[in-house]
């Protein structure tokens, strides 16, 4: 941990980017982060190895020679395959290396009927497998950028401004005017932090999200935080968005209401269809409803203005509504917090730098510009139309619905803005698809959550986190009855989390890079951090006791799991590195030699041995009866030039004669060793029994071959004692002791 | 199938009894049964396979000579020891051979807290573990035996007469008078039947069950057919007797009916519990209930009598019932049905004659005389009775508590007979729980359910055979609310159809035995034959769509099942049975060598290859980082002396490169295939590149050697491929590939 704070940028734990060495954090994505890299200290240990291993190999070429079988692979030209199996793997692409091969799309079909099955259902529901080259993205131009990445934070605006006025009408109907003065704060508030994201792109032009921006600037501890705030915002994006959508389907619709969560559930189900298909088709398709969106909020805005002036702008009264709190300090920060929530999304475009087209980081500053513009207006737009409307929050109809109705009257344009609204939330809430499956790869390259979550689904697609994601959401929807409202307070905090975090680093970035202009980008980022902050605490403190209390004993939760998850990483890789002047001292080296033979103590235990002249093994044989897979296995055990023995556990004194019969009749050929159970216990036993002989000689690997009988049909596996698969739990905690299964098949 | 028809008593499927070689279907029980034993065709083979292995196999002393460790273990006896663990292994019993040791009771404990709180919690609840030898019964005495096997026969009583008349209060109240002619033609049949079971104890002195008389004397099918009646008979055994005892509850504490459901679980719970124990401790304590309600039925009979007598036998008049139903033929029999069900039990004591003292079989016969008796008796005095005090079925009260209530008088002695009947009807489906189990047992022994059913628990009770009863005893008490009328029309059939073959079976038995007085043998259980199977008929047609018809369809369900696993076992025997003259011909005797050297070409398969002159092999090691694990794993296949290729899978051409370096810089020791992944998928491709390398030399074991990371704590698995369970599950199903896995531990 403190080697990592000290050095932020550099080897932060198991996983470290490509293999350029550099870029540790950049956001780029490859499926080869999975798979973690040695580095240089590891290839020195590799290197001094090797050199043990040259000692005591025999040449080269005559391991290649030994080897019985085509490993080219190049008969399958010839003959005809029994399977389309077999057609898998073909020579490497053109111009790879001779050794090398690939394998096809179809290397996941399983050979099988009801496999065939699947294999044919999965293609048809998410499309053919993709290669790993399809991932070099299609480059978007302003408008097409600008429509595929402002979802998220335009759509806040049909749920921000509402959450603000709900709390705000607990004053009485009357206080309903403060929207006013705290939607002005909250447009200062935006154009702070949309300003100082434009200092995030000009810093991080390969694209960096809060927790990257964090982690490298602030160190890893920060960047964690970051992360988890932003996994509770994810998941609290889809719930929200999707309720906010259903909800303008059901402003339209009433007769709708009642199945509020189904619906809700169905378009959860529908984003993971669609996103587990890869979204590199949907770039073009998002564009649609984002402009509509814009024309329908500025639409009902330019009516509703017009209208409002009509009355010389006098406000409509709002529907009386009992005063149920006092107006107060505490009651206008609660507004001002969740109204906050109209900012959610603002992030996204400074985290999809690279997706532009060059100059990539001034075209992501520009459509910076216009989306907080946008946003900023249609927030402002929204409202003052509801101020003069005297629309206030009810149950049953959302604001925006509302105004949209008074404004431009009922028909086909409310329909096209509710249409419209809904379209955009499903759009944000996919946006959330995208973005959380691509936090945790980048957690999962650091070695912060399980390393699944850097592998890539056959359609390039993070399969993994989209079905984490997508739990929860669904989950949090129905279990809040599909309503938006109570799940604002739980909403504001993760998200100005990461926002304070992000501006922080650039802070802190700017302090140590004085760029040009850095001052002034300094303060920009001084001042978002500060205000981003101050939302954070007025949040979880004004809205702890209604859910905010959530996020609160969350958040440092994630971070524990994640730093728990990272020490494991960091410990397994440590533990596995081939280290220089660590191996290969001590022991004698010993050429490879056919036992039997008095083997040598060696001073390593058996799995510090790692080349071949410190290994030398003895194989155990579990025998239950001595039929033709236990020959097999004892046949197999012998040819391995180890010593073997035999072992039997008996129920009765007797049955321990009977088997003493069959192996003399056999002719007593090996050492066997009978163990009666007068308990009747098979496992535990033979368990113990291995377990003593390896203590006995720790530097020996003990290779237990175990016979195990495979049957043709699935139930008939019940009729079968399951010893190897229970052996193999028993003794998996021991180091040192191989388990080997010499399967014997059954015919059908 | 066609050789075992042929001689039935002999090599009938995969297990066949104990070592002595006859008495393949006597009723005596061993651990033992649960191994499989070779028979003289085996041991025959297997001698000529050991002459395979004399013709290429070092000395025996020299791999004696060649085991690094002492596989008496007798270091333990000086060394300390880590953990208990390791003394629970010691040498052998006195006078046990030399290579001989014993496991301890304590063999089973888990050396973890929570293993060792959960063998605590194991020993308290069901005790200490029993040694095989334990098993040697206790014999019993007439008096005990009566009071320990009868309950189940007697406690009938409480239910057959009220089925009875439940069908016939159908037709109004004024036809229950039929109860008396139907009673009698019952007492008849117990008659017959009983003096059929007298024949059967003297023809089976070892104990012979329905399924075990049938299948001797009828052949498998035959048997089968009465162990699938028995089957369902047991369970519906536990089911009435709980539901039954329950109702003798609720008619003394009608405030308890609503709890009926419970009180029944808890029954059955209780009964697994003490039956899990093992039943050995309870035989005594059972001998009460018996005699508590025999003599209550005796008190109620003889009490009511008197009363009736009191007015001059002159029936009182039940409540009126409306008639529903006419009384025809059809009713009449199906009130002499359902009475049958009051028959269930009189099997009992013709299968547990061993636990007779000497001479056995005339103990058991006496003993079966005297129960015979008591149940006519009761069942005369009870229908008498009831016929006498006007009793008629109505819910919430049993007639037997009916009439008690009316001969007695309420207080203590009408308390008296409600507890008895509950504590015999507990006894009774207690007496299930050791016939069912023990049914199973020899169903296991000839092959016909999985073996597990052969297996004594470590209190040498069929801890599988007690839970499989329990389930379904259980669902179906509770399906049907704990009713014990709906259960009646289902219960019949199973208990006569085992009734009417193991008849059947002694008549085949006597045409081929003419022992002394076989004639009139002959006569009786022909008698038993014709009546037991008539009465079959009768419920099957009379009830079937009460609820017969579930029986009439499991039966031949159950039948197949049992036939399926039984084709399975011996298809298993025969594939796994040393056959001579198969083996050891064709492929050249070579010597043990060691590799790398080029492999002849075998002229069998692997699997079939019995002797390690036939057997050869080379590794593959998959390896997805060359860290220390998978060194080690390298190492390890290195020192097999054995052909070794290493493959990679890559998802890139960049990580292929940087794999090729980290393998140079180790030193190439090895032959590398690299395969490119571009879909990303590891196991299917690495599953189909050995497929296809294992097809070009089937004749050569393909050794999979799996470099596994073992990590100390459960949650930290999900941190870590799961590649080798996986490739084990794509590869199980290929013959002649072994796979080992090499594990490496991490660091907690």
């Amino acid at each position: 941990m403190s080697d990592e704070q000290r050095d932020p940028r550099g080897s932060s734990g198991a996983a470290e980017g490509g293999g350029s060495g550099q870029a540790g954090r950049d956001a780029s994505v490859t499926p080869a982060a999975q798979l973690p890299e040695l580095d240089e200290r590891g290839l020195a240990g590799l290197r001094e190895v090797g050199r043990g291993w040259a000692g005591c190999m025999p040449p080269r070429q005559l391991w290649e020679r030994a080897l019985p079988v085509d490993r080219g692979l190049e008969f399958l030209g010839s003959e005809p395959s029994r399977s389309g199996r077999f057609l898998e793997i073909r020579s490497g692409p053109p111009g790879a290396q001779p050794d090398e091969l690939e394998a096809t799309a179809q290397a996941g079909e399983q050979d099988s009927p009801v496999g065939r099955l699947a294999y044919a259902l999965r293609r048809a529901l998410i499309g053919p497998a993709l290669r790993s080259s399809a991932l070099a993205q299609e480059l978007m131009g302003r408008a097409l950028a600008l429509a595929v990445l402002s979802p998220d934070a335009l759509s806040s605006v049909a749920y921000g401004p509402e959450a603000m006025m709900a709390v705000l009408v607990l004053a009485g109907s009357s206080e309903l005017k403060l929207s006013l003065p705290i939607g002005a704060a909250l447009a200062v508030l935006m154009l702070s932090v949309g300003l100082g994201y434009r200092q995030v792109i000009r810093a991080y032009p390969h694209g960096g999200g809060s927790y990257i921006v964090a982690s490298d600037s602030l160190g890893a501890h920060w960047g964690l935080l970051a992360g988890a705030g932003l996994i509770l915002d994810y998941i609290l994006t889809v719930a929200v968005s999707v309720a906010s959508g259903v909800a303008a389907v059901t402003s339209a619709i009433p007769s709708l209401t009642s199945a509020t969560v189904p619906i809700g559930l169905a378009m959860i189900v529908l984003l993971v269809a669609g996103n587990l298909r890869g979204v590199r088709d949907a770039g073009a398709a998002f564009a649609g409803p984002t402009y509509l969106f814009v024309a329908a909020i500025g639409l009902v805005s330019i009516a509703g203005l017009i209208k409002a002036g009509s009355h010389g702008f006098h406000p409509v009264a709002a529907a009386p509504h009992r005063a149920i709190e006092t107006v107060g300090v505490l009651l206008v920060l609660r507004a001002f917090a969740s109204g906050a929530t109209a900012m959610t999304g603002i992030e996204v475009i400074s985290n999809a730098v690279p997706v532009f087209k060059a100059p990539q980081a001034k075209h992501a500053r520009h459509t910076l510009t216009v989306m907080m513009g946008l946003l900023i207006a249609m927030f402002v737009g929204v409202v003052l139309v509801a101020h003069f409307d005297g629309a206030a929050p009810q149950s049953g109809q959302t604001v925006l619905s509302q105004i949209a109705h008074d404004s431009v009257g009922g028909g086909i344009p409310y329909d096209f803005v509710q249409l419209a609204t809904t379209l955009v939330l499903l759009v944000a809430a996919n946006s959330a698809f995208n973005g959380f499956p691509r936090l945790l790869y980048f957690m999962a390259r650091d070695g912060y959550v399980p390393r699944v979550f850097a592998r890539m689904g056959d359609r390039l697609a993070f399969s993994n986190g989209i079905l984490v994601l997508a739990v929860p959401a669904a989950v949090i929807y129905a279990g809040f009855g599909g309503q938006t409202e109570p799940l604002i307070p739980l909403f504001a905090i993760g998200v100005f989390l990461a926002f304070t975090l992000a501006q922080s680093g650039m802070v802190a970035y700017w302090l140590r890079h004085h760029d040009r202009g850095w001052r002034s980008a300094l303060a920009t980022n001084l001042l978002g951090a500060v205000l981003s902050g101050a939302v954070v605490l007025v949040a979880a403190a004004t809205k702890f006791a209604e859910g905010a209390w959530v996020v609160v004993v969350l958040v440092p939760l994630i971070v524990l799991a994640c730093r728990r998850v990272h020490a494991h990483y960091q410990r397994a890789r440590e533990a596995l590195m081939p280290r220089a002047g660590q191996l290969s001292e001590g022991s004698p080296v010993r050429r490879v030699t056919m036992p039997p033979a008095d083997l040598e103590v060696s001073e390593r235990l058996a799995e510090a041995q790692a080349d071949p002249s410190q290994v030398s093994s003895f194989a155990v044989v579990p025998v239950a009866v001595l039929d033709l897979a236990a020959l097999r296995a004892l046949a197999y055990a012998v040819s391995l030039a180890q010593p073997v023995l035999a072992v039997h556990i008996s129920p009765t004194e007797e049955e321990a004669e009977r088997f003493r019969r069959a192996w003399l009749a056999w002719g007593d050929h090996l050492p066997l060793e009978l163990v009666v159970s007068p308990y009747r216990a098979t496992v535990a036993p033979l368990a113990n029994y291995i377990e003593a002989l390896h203590r006995q000689r720790p530097d020996v690997t003990l290779t237990l071959v175990v016979p195990e009988i495979v049957v043709a049909r699935r139930w008939q596996r019940i009729l079968h004692g399951r010893i190897a698969v229970r052996l193999r739990a028993a003794l998996i905690a021991y180091e040192g002791i191989v388990i080997t299964t010499v399967p014997f098949h059954l015919p059908a």
